[in-house]
């Protein structure tokens, strides 16, 4: 799978990049990244909620708390976790180094980290990484510093928007890595949304929190849920627009923007999920309530029948009918409809027979489609998008390491 | 993988077997299967949670509830699923050609069904099928039966036990069919477990019940929970010996004995289990609670991370740690020990180095062994038994009906 990415530089006003190579990686590619702004930011953050979190993970949802940050410290190649005190000191060793290369606050600078779990970082050659990196920001260093976050991504992900907010040009830039949410080995999701809008620290965890479920909290690959992932929001206020809070008129065009950037790389880390050939939107309407809707939608986005039936193009409902069907989810089987694309292949339960399924299996030949499921019971909505489970993903990731 | 099948035909004292061909399978192979015992026999039953339940499921549950039944009438090719009031008819119209032909109370009789999904049971290929297994019946048509039972399942699977009961050998024979709990195309599952020990309704219930938790609700395939499961005891006293309830000193012997059967058979599901290699012994211990316990156990089973690094051998135990710490489990992982079959690959959270990961690749690179994690926080267990996730599964599940 390919995508075409801009020769030109993505810029965000006041901030700078770097990706260096300190030999993390195997394959000798960049493997330490740095995001800083000129000035500190505010700043909004969601992690993991794996019971085993990163010694990363740990620091940074203590130093997002404040809502001001100015510099983030990330390394691919080693994940950091499960790694006792030392983990946690070379994480703090990380920040310190960028704190007195940049003369900024300790507490100012966040650690992230992917890759493997249960292995020691190594301190000299990371903190190596670290100060070559602090020398080397740009304020085109955007790719550099995208490469060097990414393990098993088979291109860089990112999106950039450009919106007028109280009359001044700003930019939303979203960068991300992760072939999926898919876990431990080398594919933890990492993602930093940048953006010159002067916002307030409630603003940009509204604008956050409000993205997500749409986006990131969306997005299936495996279900795996990684012990690294991490999504942070950066709004340093160089654009000099009148500060937006959550109750400003800026607000909803702010929000907009932020959540359309990160809708657009949470789906490309759909499709470069690991073996993935097609994209999948699953929607789940009419369900008792939301949290039913998801059980629905979760459940169909991660049932092996299904995923190898969206590989496959097989239009046979029976898989769908009977995901629904254990998800936990109260609905009446009789009042089902089921939708691939524009096609019912399920009205009111009765599935619609030979040739609605040879038109349903033309749309599953597209390598994106939507699966809609309408439980008529309710209001309650789901929406998820997931990848197709394919003979490469178990080769990936059976013979990773062997 | 195969598996050597006695030449000695399985006999059960007082049942009679049949398998028959009407044409439902497109092979050609028996698809229609009879059990009935000479006497109405203390029957207890348990059936699928999936909210889409089949005609036969249901109808099969209502006639549970009196605890007394006298056959079993089957058909694959078909599961007779999703199939509305036409459907609920068809398998009522087999049940009643079956007390006819023999004379007996319908109510004494329940159906059961498996294969696709949503697609109308043909009326009268069925009955007639029903109609010649009438007929066939036999106390050596045990592999007929099986055979005709059977869907995508490369081998039959049973175990028969005898014991000495109250002075009397009785014997316990499971039958079952399934390759996976894995759903709806043609792989539910169905289990029937037949004796001759004169066992007392409560007896039969409590002996069914104690046997599920490390049988049949202990496997995974790939965690896909059709819409057809069904198990059923029949315990029809020809054996002459006195009567077992839940409180008679040969209950314990009598419950071990059905446990082991169904023990065996569902281990032999998950050994073919769709594209299986490997089949592994997933033990939990220490959990706040078994419910805690069963969290991490189901979700190392159905992770594909983990499925995935079972089939190439990978003893990396950082899919097993990501996976127990996003199960939901509350457990603290610097206390966690993992084992992979006797070599400990994490002690109190420090993984234990590459000299222990190479010990524990050997363990991994044989067809069965066993992975045992600690969560050294309380005395919760569970155990469950996982198929690997392969290549040969992804073909199989998307190229099916293409």
């Amino acid at each position: 799978m390919k995508t075409t990415v801009s020769r030109r530089p993505v810029r965000v006003p006041g901030f700078r990049f770097a990706g260096v190579r300190c030999g993390l990686k195997e394959d000798g590619k960049r493997d330490v990244a740095l995001i800083v702004s000129d000035r500190p930011a505010a700043a909004a953050g969601a992690f993991t909620r794996n019971r085993v979190r990163a010694a990363p993970v740990r620091i940074g949802q203590e130093r997002l708390r404040a809502g001001r940050l100015q510099a983030i410290v990330i390394n691919s190649g080693n994940a950091n976790a499960y790694t006792g005190p030392s983990g946690d000191a070379v994480a703090r060793a990380m920040t310190a180094t960028v704190a007195r290369a940049l003369g900024i606050p300790e507490a100012l600078v966040v650690p992230s980290s992917t890759g493997k779990i249960g292995v020691p970082l190594p301190r000299a050659r990371v903190l190596r990484g670290v100060r070559a990196a602090c020398r080397a920001l740009d304020t085109a260093g955007f790719a550099a510093a995208l490469e060097g976050m990414m393990t098993t991504d088979a291109f860089p992900k990112f999106a950039v928007e450009r919106v007028t907010l109280g009359g001044r040009r700003v930019t939303i830039a979203a960068m991300a890595k992760g072939a999926g949410m898919i876990a431990p080995n080398m594919a933890t999701l990492l993602t930093y949304v940048l953006t010159d809008a002067c916002v307030s620290r409630a603003g940009a965890r509204q604008a956050l929190r409000r993205a997500l479920p749409d986006s990131f909290n969306a997005i299936v690959v495996d279900g795996d849920t990684s012990t690294n992932d991490t999504a942070i929001l950066l709004a340093n206020g160089v654009a000099g627009n009148a500060e937006i809070g959550p109750d400003s008129r800026a607000f909803p065009a702010f929000a907009a923007a932020v959540a359309r950037a990160m809708r657009t790389v949470a789906r490309l880390v759909v499709k470069d999920g690991e073996g993935a050939t097609k994209v999948v939107d699953i929607r789940v309407r009419g369900a008792a309530s939301d949290r039913e809707a998801a059980r629905v939608a979760d459940t169909i986005a991660r049932s092996p029948l299904c995923k190898t039936a969206f590989y496959g193009g097989d239009p046979y409902a029976g898989r769908l009918i009977c995901a629904a069907g254990y998800s936990g989810a109260d609905f009446s089987p009789d009042r089902l409809n089921i939708f691939v694309g524009n096609v019912a292949v399920v009205r009111r339960g009765r599935p619609q027979g030979a040739a609605a399924e040879r038109r349903a299996a033309r749309v599953m030949a597209r390598p994106e489609f939507a699966i809609t499921l309408d439980l008529h019971c309710g209001r309650g909505t789901a929406y998820r998008v997931a990848s197709d489970l394919t003979a490469e993903y178990v080769h990936f990731n059976s013979a990773y390491r062997t």
